[in-house]
């Protein structure tokens, strides 16, 4: 697996790109989610913004290994961003996206404060490293993902979840450097944080899922957290943030994600 | 002003519809965001499903007041769901949103759980009524929407920010009950968070604005809440709250600002 190969996309007549979902960035035959948009942002970015600021999709359908298109219009070109929308399809929709993109290569002169750190984690080698299993649960992208998930929250992989709808963890791609796209991926790669909140839910499919991208990630691993506040009305929020070797935050990211009805 | 009139839309040829930018609404001149989400939303929103779950908007131009047409498109409809998009274009185009609409009409039989609670308020007649200025700023809209902020995040608009990126308090409108739609307003109705740091920064436009629609607000006052954790890279987040008089949340927002550069 590569994920800059395996994100690829081909330019085709009328707009559309060609690409293909590779085998291998499944959960049990699904698509993983942030696999997909990025994909979707390979075919909106324009060359000179090759960075999504900020990139909402709606899941419409599983995405299945093979070959899609995706339809991307831009919706407006203004002086400092491009926003477009897309549909990517196979035989029919699997999601559709709207996203603002910019170029993030120069630092920003502007005042900062951040009222917030990154999560508190034992060195790498002290974490659980996430593994594939024949299962297809982890899926086989932990082959290329190095997922180490912070200790107190890996026990639900035996049975013992930790109570707190919550994941911490280290994250790096093996082999290569993670670009402002692989974000995208990197806020989707975690297991979903209800698996450590006691309720008897198995699966929680994405309704939409947003991200922001704040800024290109030094090379080295990132640090993510994953929390959820809120489960009722049968939703809950995902809320991710993703910061790099250099202590900054990189991207911060949201889903809504459905619960099974009568669960 | 009447939020409900001021947001309606007449189907025109085509799929499209028609609407007006009503005075009142704007913030010296531009439109409030969440105003023109609401009527971009009346426009999406099937018959059965008048419900925005997950909405995001991108802005483009500034709304001015005049009419202003809505193309809405369906991308899928799905056996509990329907997801479309849509740009609201007056000479050129101001919003382009993407919806999922449902039906909340009926509790949910899920499991729930919530991690948070409403802000802690002092009674809506100890907290300070925002009022329209003859300047534009407050907002004549502030007719329509009685909103009362908490007195400690009140100070800033005598000079004296509170120094945390916050603002807290309660929201109804005056002689209107609040539907769905009007959450989109809600929350985009606060004054920027910014104004609360003692940072130089009169104004933050905003980039993008998502709102998850979690439950039918109950009649009465809101309790809602906005912070802001990261201003980094140029940008801000604005993470919104909003209770009903229940103590059940009703919609959680974010958004994504932009800093003036060099500021």
């Amino acid at each position: 697996l590569s994920f800059a190969t395996d994100t690829a996309v081909t330019a085709a007549a009328d707009g559309e790109f060609a690409a293909e979902i590779r085998p291998g960035w499944d959960v049990v035959g699904n698509a993983n989610g942030g696999y997909l948009m990025a994909i979707a942002a390979r075919a909106m970015a324009p060359a000179a913004r090759p960075d999504p600021i900020s990139i909402t999709a709606h899941f419409l359908s599983p995405g299945r290994p093979g070959p899609v298109i995706v339809g991307a219009e831009t919706v407006k070109e203004g002086r400092s961003y491009t926003t477009v929308r897309c549909t990517l399809r196979a035989d029919r929709p699997v999601l559709t996206v709207l996203g603002t993109f910019g170029d993030l290569s120069e630092p920003v002169d502007a005042p900062e404060r951040v009222d917030a750190a990154p999560p508190d984690l034992p060195p790498p080698d002290d974490c659980v490293r996430v593994v594939p299993s024949e299962s297809g649960f982890p899926p086989p992208m932990m082959d290329n993902l190095d997922l180490r998930i912070h200790p107190h929250d890996a026990t639900f992989a035996v049975g013992e979840p930790s109570g707190r709808p919550m994941f911490r963890g280290w994250l790096r791609f093996e082999g290569e450097q993670m670009d402002t796209v692989g974000l995208l991926l990197a806020v989707d790669s975690f297991p979903p944080t209800i698996f450590n909140a006691h309720l008897p839910v198995a699966w929680t499919p994405t309704l939409e899922l947003t991200t922001h991208v704040r800024a290109r990630p030094a090379p080295g691993w990132l640090r993510c957290q994953f929390t959820t506040r809120f489960i009722t009305g049968g939703m809950l929020e995902e809320d991710g943030e993703v910061w790099d070797s250099t202590g900054r935050l990189v991207a911060q990211s949201r889903q809504l994600a459905l619960l099974p009805r009568g669960s």
